[in-house]
């Protein structure tokens, strides 16, 4: 499979990529930047896929350390790889392994932030049907919403921060599955492709043992009517936003 | 107490308020236009307070019929009046009573649409402190949003639809508590006093017995930054709107 190495745009680091099987989108960015990590943490991307999560969130945030686990071995593989590229390895760790099964890999409450960029479909549900990477990335198989929730409430100490973006057609998923876990919703943001569309994105941070009460967070637009990226958007690729009244 | 009497502005209808009291706001506005009934609709309004919602509700959809519970005997004795002056007593029959005691007032499965605007704030919870009606109308008594959905589920027939109008604050709570009473979130809408702020009200529609996803319906927002209300909200208002460029 052709593998493609792209710069990220973060700290100079560049990204290997299969665009045949999967390539990170603008939800894996958002999800970066909406961990909102901080030197001191210790992270846990539960679906870290080629590792862009894991290393965006690097570049932006520089917490203690990172940690990657990936279902796909070639993803896992990849991800490895891209850290090796970067000088990273010692920094961001790549384990290979199913979510379901989350106590072969890492101790209980051993992270302050898990972040996690689940597959987006039920089983069963969505465009697709095969058995290729692209599909294991975008269908939930052995573990399900709630098996995410449940690795990362055993991996998080309490008071532990979990990051989620998600479909909003699962709004009531998230609020329900993560409460049975006892991580509570604590704030939400909702994307829009443009600021009068209906919102296809959502990110979602939960608290680990957290108390009642949502903060909303003001909607966020990708684009503008003209095609260009948001001033909001551009701020969180890093770029200078160009000003245009087309 | 002084009363006044208001054009509500649809159907030439007038509605008599205690402005020491509680008047309605845009969120009685919003929910009676997201509400949708059809002409086939028997409607309850589970805390209908001086009847705003069922008035306007009643106004635009021209449901079949139309009846209001509220806790306040002072509320409950002046939507009665209001619906009087309106000649719209056989339409829309108030009745003062505890959602908590449902069974008392209504049938099991006898209305196709429920609409609620319930207290916002949790018991102990929120701004002031008294007992008065514009306290009790504000905060969850005896009857909390559990309460509420539970009473729902009672009097809804299968299928049968609830729209609700509160806080993002309370989402997970939204999400979490139908669920339990077998009501599932079919329909969200944030609600943003402008474009660019966090929203501050969100409408839901559940169903009884509905299968799981939720549509997202695209960000209301209220205002212009100029001021003026937004084309949107004019439209529910059922008001021209003026293009204002300041």
């Amino acid at each position: 499979m052709a593998v493609r190495s792209d710069e990220i745009g973060f700290g100079g680091y560049t990204l290997l990529q299969e665009p045949d099987s999967f390539c990170y989108g603008v939800d894996a960015v958002l999800l970066a930047d909406f961990c909102a990590a901080v030197p001191e943490d210790t992270v846990l991307d539960l679906c870290c896929g080629n590792g862009a999560v894991a290393l965006i969130a690097y570049a932006k945030y520089h917490p203690g350390s990172v940690s990657g686990l990936e279902l796909q071995k070639e993803q896992a593989q990849l991800a490895e790889k891209s850290m090796e590229l970067n000088g990273l390895s010692d920094k961001i760790r790549i384990v290979c392994g199913d979510a379901a099964e989350i106590e072969r890999y890492f101790a209980k409450g051993s992270f302050s932030l898990v972040v996690c960029n689940p597959p987006y479909f039920e089983s069963g549900r969505g465009p697709s049907c095969e058995d290729s990477p692209r599909h294991i990335a975008r269908h939930e198989s052995s573990t399900g919403l709630g098996g995410f929730f449940r690795a990362a409430a055993y991996v998080l100490k309490s008071g532990g921060r979990l990051a989620m973006v998600h479909r909003p057609e699962r709004l009531a998923d998230l609020m329900d599955l993560s409460r049975a876990c006892g991580l509570e919703p604590k704030k939400v943001q909702m994307v829009a492709p443009h600021a009068d569309e209906a919102p296809n994105l959502v990110l979602v941070q939960f608290v680990k043992g957290g108390g009642k009460g949502i903060v909303m967070l003001p909607q966020l637009a990708v684009r503008e009517r003209n095609g260009g990226f948001t001033k909001e958007i551009d701020k969180i690729y890093g770029r200078p936003h160009k000003q245009n009244n087309a």
